[in-house]
């Protein structure tokens, strides 16, 4: 994410700094100051935010206590701490929905696994640690009394499970001005074979109430949260027709990367504009797009290889990004590809090509 | 150049590797490895082409005999220092031409200014430098003997005035396998008040005859030179309807920086293509665009400010590259401004505002 934005970065007119743990992380090569060290630390956080004229995150759990003292000393920070405390704990993100008016699930929180034994009657749940989940971790689908061993013993919220139409996601983003900006909705596409989230596809294909809903359900959770930035809502289309928010990520976000080549302003350049309070960018769709995350396959760990880099870049309008992490493992993520196109069945036909011949391995 | 090709390296699991004189260059904040030094300087290049496994060029005056000698010793090096070496003198390349019988404006070497005296009847002529002339410096329009004083008394090539319809720019490129690919042929737009290069125009307003011929003269350019990499082929279209190639430049070009949000594969991605010997990429174009470079205004030099930049920021469809230099002058070329858009017209109009907006000062 860090890398995009420094790629977006080098347009304009600004010195760039990192803060990131490890020697070369992927990052550190595409900055002006490359600082080590640990964003969980309050002092080198700190530190650090005395450096720059603003500020920016990639990942939500950079130190807060940290975030919040260089705001109150005048550092400009987007999404501002305040937006992102809510977020990070998903229970305070869903007490905030609810006291917003903003449609979402409905929930519980609890501390730990015995209180489960109140809630037979509310469950099918998923159950979200509060704290420290990130890309489908710390998240445990709890269906009936047999899955309570599989439960954390820790504080959560439970949502209760919604029937999904379709998993979409808006991103929309502010500035200091005011200035607001919304792009098209984009649609994760699932594999029917296994039910995992598979693709995404921008724009989505839904009706224009169905997109004009989303995208005021989005403005609304930003305004509310009243913070510059962009921030990406993931909303669930229920089979009764409902718009609800699953959650927010306050930052650029994984369902954004078609934007590089399929929308006017990208979400890297939206992000630049929101720091330097310029204009925002035209959000309009060039061409659909649909873009594929590459994923250390099971079973290799080491340094990474791409095979069928080759077979995948003869293909007419695809765009691999790969992010320059040294390792792969199972599971991780290492780069996406976008494919750009004109009809969907192409985009579909493209995807399955690509994720028969392209394998992250060691 | 290097920058953008830096921006678009980040996308590929390399390392980079940058040899620039100065402390803090526009490219040095976006490699992995930056070298500070002279690139005319044998050792320098020696040095830093044994760091590297293919090394490549964003300006032609670079050490040639120290690119031999690493070729020699097996480094892949894209454009080919013979085809370097060719194309940095401008009378060896004109002899290229005639001998490759390559359609170009006839020409005389000479070597001192007096020698003048035997062309009478050669005039009107292009006098440019054979060695060192760069980005519109080099090179004195000789109509009659009056104007003999500004003559260069140097190695020069004396070129033929062409009667010119349009001037044309296709960029070409060839990886290891030999797999080629052309771009669509790109306009030099002239504004008619100054007669000055005003902005280009992509994909250029041709018949579908010129279109083929200008892209069929450039490929013969390309194989004639006989090397792997991306080539900027500049024509005159004359008054006659012939092509006329006027000069090549071996590496991306000011021609194709429209081509990072015009064309599917942007001049950058071709190279870096190019460089890892991967199948080459897509050049259709996605949507019609405007090119306009960004040049220090007169009477201002100094640290630099872009005055103007917000309101060019809010129109749409317009992307704005800033080069990352700290000191603008008269005449540099400080960044670039693309316009994406359906209808010429509408892309004119743009440019006209975005001239009168945007100014480089300090």
């Amino acid at each position: 994410m860090g890398r995009m934005l420094l790629q977006t970065a080098a347009n304009y007119h600004v010195e760039t700094f990192v803060l990131e743990a490890g020697k070369n992380p992927p990052a550190s090569s595409l900055c002006h100051y490359f600082v080590e060290g640990d964003i969980k630390d309050y002092d080198t956080v700190y530190r650090f935010g005395k450096l720059v004229d603003v500020l920016t995150i990639e990942i939500e759990n950079v130190n807060l206590e940290a975030l919040f003292k260089l705001e109150e000393e005048g550092l400009r920070i987007f999404p501002r701490p305040n937006a992102l405390k809510i977020i990070k704990d998903k229970g305070l993100q869903k007490e905030f929905y609810k006291q917003n008016h903003i449609p979402t699930s409905d929930f519980h929180l609890m501390n730990r696994k015995h209180e489960l034994n109140s809630f037979f009657n509310f469950l099918p749940v998923a159950q979200k640690l509060r704290n420290g989940g990130y890309d489908g971790k710390g998240v445990e689908i709890l269906r009936d009394e047999t899955d309570f061993s599989k439960a954390f013993d820790a504080p959560c919220v439970i949502e209760k499970l919604v029937s999904i139409k379709k998993e979409i996601s808006v991103i929309v983003a502010k500035n200091e001005n005011g200035d607001t900006a919304v792009y098209p909705p984009v649609e994760m596409v699932f594999d029917p074979r296994y039910n995992l989230v598979d693709y995404l596809l921008s724009p989505a294909d839904l009706t224009n109430e169905q997109v004009e809903l989303s995208q005021s359900v989005a403005m609304d959770v930003m305004n509310a949260l009243d913070s510059p930035g962009i921030f990406a809502v993931e909303l669930f289309l229920d089979t009764d027709g409902n718009i609800l928010v699953n959650e927010t990520a306050p930052r650029a976000h994984n369902s954004g990367h078609q934007s590089i080549e399929g929308n006017y302003c990208s979400q890297y350049e939206m992000q630049m504009r929101v720091l330097q309070n310029l204009p925002l960018g035209d959000t309009s769709t060039i061409k659909s797009s649909l873009m594929l995350n590459l994923i250390g396959e099971p079973n290799f760990s080491g340094a990474v290889k791409y095979a069928g880099l080759e077979e995948v870049m003869k293909m007419k309008g695809v765009y691999v990004h790969l992010y320059g992490k040294h390792e792969t493992k199972p599971g991780r993520k290492m780069g996406h590809v976008t494919v750009l196109g004109e009809d969907k069945n192409d985009l579909l036909a493209k995807a399955d090509l690509i994720k028969d011949t392209l394998k992250v391995i060691s």
